[in-house]
């Protein structure tokens, strides 16, 4: 494809990081790809390992625009945790283009969408993104070009931002073969605080618990057990700063979920197979729906499609 | 390899029934196989498809042992739902050979081991068997000759079992390609109420409050949450069967589950990166030690070796 940027730089080049600069080089999104990394040795190994074309320590002082002595960038794109985002913005690395844009793949959008705008030169945007992807192992040693094929990316423009801007993030991140969805921020943050912080947080509070368990139990263990802890498996540090940095959305899932464990926990208790039956069916259809809607795009969890409606943004076409 | 069984019958043609059919057959571990089912229309179209070498219907009267229209069997393996296994057993579909041993796939296996052999003539043995493989769809259509392989399968011998019955149902199963564990009826329940019982009702409880989760959130799901929720696609009546079955050794890890999510959740509240970290850094060594014992049968989940082997049994060599 025609590129979409010329020169972008990538912050922090781990498995997301190393995933998009591969993807952007071997699809041709963009035309030359500088990741920004703290150490040298990284540096070394990036370039080696044609990961990127170019690679730049980020110092930790300057800010954005500040002239630095690499040629500067048409696009920014933050991959380290959320909570290194404005620091590593700040870092003066990398220099910004006139008209340049700042995205990045963070899990959280409304402490981003508060906070970068306020750090860039006049006539840069920040158009925050989100790509459904990744792994419980991380790295870029595990980078791959294919990472984002027909993975969700939300991107959350704020409501001022420019629709050239948001178009040009949306057709970067497809051109990385992502489907791209537009969201609010704060929209974006409680959707993802159901469907991939909860699990997390569960499938966490369950292995944590396993510390009580018998011994050998886990000889015993399948398939079940090993796809229902993958994602505990995560890196313990970028999880922490995730949910924490998510903590007033996830509150009303969490408590949600504490709540139907505890009914059918007390379903089991009573000995009533027809209740138990009757929950762990309502939760099969729950699942369906949201099935049916991550193939078509057309249903959703059971709420109505006009309250939808009344709260998305359509993507510009 | 040589049949350990000359005549079997599967009671009960599902994913795992059909499964050790294809299975028993194709590895020569049985010289026939019989399939003992409900309905005509499922007795041609396993025959059709090379499930089984003949199919019977199971009536419901009589008692094992009844002179039925078969031939007599080596082997009974019981595939049904838990519930349904004194049932099916009782049918009288099926006479049992002199000497015959009868098994099943049952996922609880203190209320069989009661009950069963009081159920049984005089020298057929009940041992009791839990391969740990299936999978959520369910249906002879799904079944796979290698299902087994690798998988673990306990068997819960009672203390009076003789020796070599015991043996002949562990070489069965290795000749599915199982590997062959020993447990107490009890020790399993409990065991698997940690690995396999809890993870199914965290993963149908999650489903379940999905119903509150905002209108277009699955349009954003990606694979951590389809793997976390696998399990919850499971058959609603197969599993309330068995989470109602196995409800005594479920209170503890269910509890200790919710206790633990609380604790996550306070976490998380308070916004301290550090202490969540702390608890998810936890849950991740669990895992690791669950993973290395999944391996190695090795090590274990937190606990001594000594109040381990002061527990368990050796299998016969």
């Amino acid at each position: 494809m025609s590129a979409v940027f010329g020169r972008i730089a990538v912050f922090g080049v781990g498995l997301l990081g190393g995933s998009v600069a591969l993807a952007a080089r071997q699809r041709g999104v963009a035309q030359q790809v500088l990741g920004v990394v703290r150490r040298p040795e990284t540096a070394q190994a990036l370039l080696s390992a044609g990961i990127v074309d170019e690679a730049v320590l980020a110092p930790d002082a300057a800010a954005v625009g500040a002239a630095g002595a690499a040629p500067a960038v048409d696009l920014a794109l933050l991959c380290t945790p959320v909570s290194a985002m404005s620091r590593a913005l700040q870092s003066g690395a990398v220099e910004l283009a006139e008209g340049a844009l700042v995205s990045d793949v963070g899990s959280v959008k409304g402490p981003l969408c508060e906070t970068l705008p306020g750090l860039l030169p006049a006539g840069v945007h920040y158009i925050g993104a989100h790509p459904m992807a990744g792994g419980h192992l991380g790295g870029w040693r595990r980078a791959r070009a294919d990472l984002f094929e027909g993975a969700a990316c939300a991107l959350t423009p704020a409501p001022e931002a420019p629709e050239a801007a948001v178009q040009r993030v949306a057709d970067f991140w497809r051109g990385l073969g992502a489907r791209v969805l537009l969201r609010r921020a704060e929209r974006h943050d409680a959707e993802v605080a159901w469907i991939s912080h909860t699990p997390h947080a569960l499938a966490f509070a369950f292995a944590r618990a396993l510390a009580a368990a018998p011994d050998a139990a886990a000889e015993l263990c399948g398939r079940g057990f090993r796809d229902f802890t993958r994602i505990a498996r995560s890196d313990p540090a970028l999880w922490a700063d995730i949910l924490v940095a998510n903590r007033k959305a996830l509150a009303g899932p969490l408590q949600a979920a504490t709540e139907r464990l505890a009914e059918l926990a007390r379903g089991i208790e009573s000995g009533s197979a027809a209740a138990v039956e009757q929950f762990l069916r309502a939760a099969g259809e729950s699942l369906a729906a949201a099935e049916s809607t991550q193939t078509t795009s057309g249903g959703a969890f059971p709420q109505s499609p006009a309250a939808r409606a009344a709260d998305e943004e359509q993507l510009p076409a």
